[in-house]
């Protein structure tokens, strides 16, 4: 496989190599991966905690692999920075890793994380099943994962932390999925700080580029990250969050008050939609060929 | 047709003949739906505004009918509250309506407004073809969606006042429409002030509930639109307008501050959006039958 | 729950009940479908096997729910008899069995079957892992389906005997399934002769209907299915298989000769294919309200 | 813009533009597009008259285009020969095309067919409105397709005889969107010879290669189109209505005979459906998977 630099996926594994570190944010639809574009982050997480929270429903599994795939494929179309798309556990057995692979190479994803857990996976945040999937069955994924696709970037995220297996296993997978072809690490902990995964860095010895989702440890600095030598932080899920805490404040107001002129300030103006949606674009390019059209037609006469 | 007090359609429609003014909230997707059902909204409108631009695509029915019906049947599927679904111009002729009518019906979606322009449509607020469909035409699609439909709400939309035909146009068609069937009337005004639709309502004399959008006039209450004789108010985009405001302010600080600690206290936690998306039920439902399979195992032996 | 006659739960029920062995034909699109509510079929099995085979993919859930949930609901929307859908092992744990149900019933589809198999599930009639789910996991699954469904017939399917584990695994799990409130149970072989559900069929002594599908034993009729006391059979291939070697027949030949003139009278003819699609129906319709469209036009001047 | 061979697209090129007659067969799923590969056919046309009548429902824009790209993007999946899609009139008007553009082309589908009549189009072998786009607004959209594509082959399909508008009709415009920039063009006849055709190919006198659809001239060989100077042939509906007569003829002698024994042998196969599914490549797959997984896994001890 060769990644040419100007493919979505050979831009993602770039950014994962590159000496600074690379930010993703975390986006549920085509709007909010806008939103991160224009700001500024490297790539899009098509995070399953913000699919499954928009869809309303449990981040379990509950939404299928053509959901997530459909979402993750329409942030691919509104942005131009890759997407790396959040694929649980690989939704099933080695067979369904490998149709995901290719569904997801087919719709132009730049990259696909699985993590070694069970399916259907829990939220690594909620109490409940945290197991790990067998050693060999999740090695055997990867390695299924990077045989069949072209480009598309695998990353391989590890779970034994949030599982309770502690830091050797957690090592011991890191070098099994490494040797197994995985593109890059991604270490998950829901510590409320980011020692454990600081001692990951540490101690892990290999090749591959190790990302982190600093959700639970927030005080953490892309800066410190960097200098540990991280490759990428996802800011998985805050986007959401935010638009979850201002809707209900303006919904709440617009009910109280009966009107929405108390809140137009907090909201973006109509014109910031349109321009987010393309909306000038698109009437400019239908002038345009409007007016082509009426050339071709006359000059036929 | 007789609508049956409990079917969604059936509270739709009760909503829309009490003497209290129904709310209805703008959705884009099962999350803000709920949130609006939780603050107590009336009814689920789902927003061919809202729904375009999460998808980042131009309001101008670039989303096709399976994709506003799949947004639609999901927002009727996450709330308990009715969902009337913006269906643009009926997506096509009369034909289309018809398809469109049972699709919507056949999902469990409370009732579908279509307007009386000409497809595609183009957002009523955006300057560009705001045309309005032949009076024959849309009269036949009223008539059609009615006769086909066995619950299902029809809201028949005037533009007359978008368009620029002015009122005399908007109170003929509505006489149309109320002829053709219709079971209530949206009055649509792009003024910053609602003397029209207030003109509208003092001169219309038929029978039909009549619903308004106060996007543009803003500054209008619930209790003067009570009042003055309105049948509802939809609350059409601004749930998502205050979100996009709210990620774009989130995501600003992440990138400027490389860290999301300062942010943290405007972010939903993680808690509330599991209890949105139903995790703690879904928990439980999932130890209940687990403990009531192992007691029917058990009794086996 | 009551089941009410005239609901397509109700109709798929009544016809496990009856005296009269049902039939069902298993269908793979709505064309196919029609085809045999045209031929008098009593039910419509949306099959797990035709639906995978017609999207070119291996029987082992490389489809995802809402890929068998789609095509399901495009048979309901087809035809006037109810619609059984093959709903493999559940998608996943009992979660995914109510999120199932829950999206089966909202799409108006008369029944769902679920087999006592493990995710992903292996097609019955292929040489792999065939094993059994555990009892109490499989029981608890039936009982959410039951608990959840408001009207949704569930089918508990045997796969004791294609597993191997014979017939007191069978007969065991029967008797816990009816227990767990499942409305009737599929007992599956892949026998060439029907011994086996005869023998089932004879020592299972409860009062749930015992459906058969007779696709290796073929030489059984309906009337020895009836004779024996079985509630119904479904042809559950045969449809699509007798559509691919007629279609390769007719490929080969087109492409031999060069032209499909030779094969013209093994083709149905175009206004067969319009029939099925409805198309005059629709050019009736579109006259129709087009007319009532003037008419309501005109009696506004 | 550069065509590669290898590309889908730029195979499709080849292939119009190859001294050697194309062929062209009509398919409406996966399965029927892997048994006109197996036969030899160099081109799939994802048929809208088949996917229409598979769905149940009259070939007249009531699906949408999702629903027509989902079903073309599952041929593309399914073969390695390129797909050319029939898209109507193009789904509405210049800003539709644009977007159905770059979603074709986002989904790997070799090229694009729409043609100059009005939305919602009906086929053209149905006696109804048959009316062509205006001429300026049809070329707009061509010149559109062509600026906003990379590589998708779009062809621009006439309808002048279908319309009844004459050859002069069908060669001015012609050569209108040989300028706005088309690759190819479809004439397209409902006679039963195929002298109009014929007439056709010698009048025009442009660059770009001519496809022709012969269904109802259907004793036409392919050895004639070729001499003729057409560059493919498109077989469009025939594989469908095999299928169709095939499945009919089955389904009454198991309604008649009450078991499927007397049709068994006008059945494919269990085992010949299975390898159309790739299931023993599954398998195989399956294996070579888990036995390297394992084998990474104890590297690890």
């Amino acid at each position: 496989m060769t990644h040419t630099t100007d493919s979505a996926a050979g831009r993602l594994l770039a950014a994962l190599r590159a000496p600074r570190l690379a930010r993703a944010m975390g986006a549920h639809n085509p709007l909010s991966a806008r939103l991160a574009e224009e700001t500024g982050f490297d790539v899009i997480w098509s995070s399953g905690l913000e699919i499954s929270a928009a869809a309303g429903v449990p981040d379990a599994n509950i939404l299928a692999m053509p959901e997530c795939l459909d979402t993750a494929a329409s942030l691919t179309a509104a942005v131009d920075v890759p997407v790396l798309a959040d694929c649980d556990s690989g939704f099933g057995n080695v067979n369904n890793v490998i149709h995901m692979v290719r569904s997801y190479e087919a719709r132009g994803v730049a990259g696909v994380c699985i993590e070694d857990k069970q399916f259907p996976k829990l939220n690594s945040f909620v109490e409940g099943n945290q197991d790990l999937a067998p050693l060999d069955d999740f090695a055997g994924k990867i390695r299924a994962a990077v045989d069949v696709r072209r480009e598309l970037v695998v990353v391989a995220r590890l779970e034994a932390l949030i599982s309770g297996l502690g830091m050797d296993e957690a090592l011991r997978r890191a070098e099994v999925y490494e040797r197994a072809g995985a593109d890059a690490l991604l270490i998950h902990s829901k510590r409320d700080d980011p020692d454990e995964v600081f001692a990951f860095r540490e101690a892990y010895d290999g090749d591959l580029p190790v990302i982190v989702v600093p959700t639970t440890y927030n005080s953490v600095t892309a800066d410190e990250l960097q200098s540990r030598g991280f490759a990428m932080a996802i800011y998985a899920n805050q986007a959401l969050r935010s638009s979850v805490r201002a809707m209900r404040h303006t919904l709440t107001r617009i009910m109280q008050d009966g009107t929405t002129h108390h809140v137009e300030d907090e909201l973006a103006p109509l014109k910031e939609l349109f321009d987010l949606q393309r909306m000038p674009q698109m009437l400019d390019q239908q002038s345009r060929y409007e007016a082509l059209g009426r050339e071709l037609a006359e000059a036929a006469r």
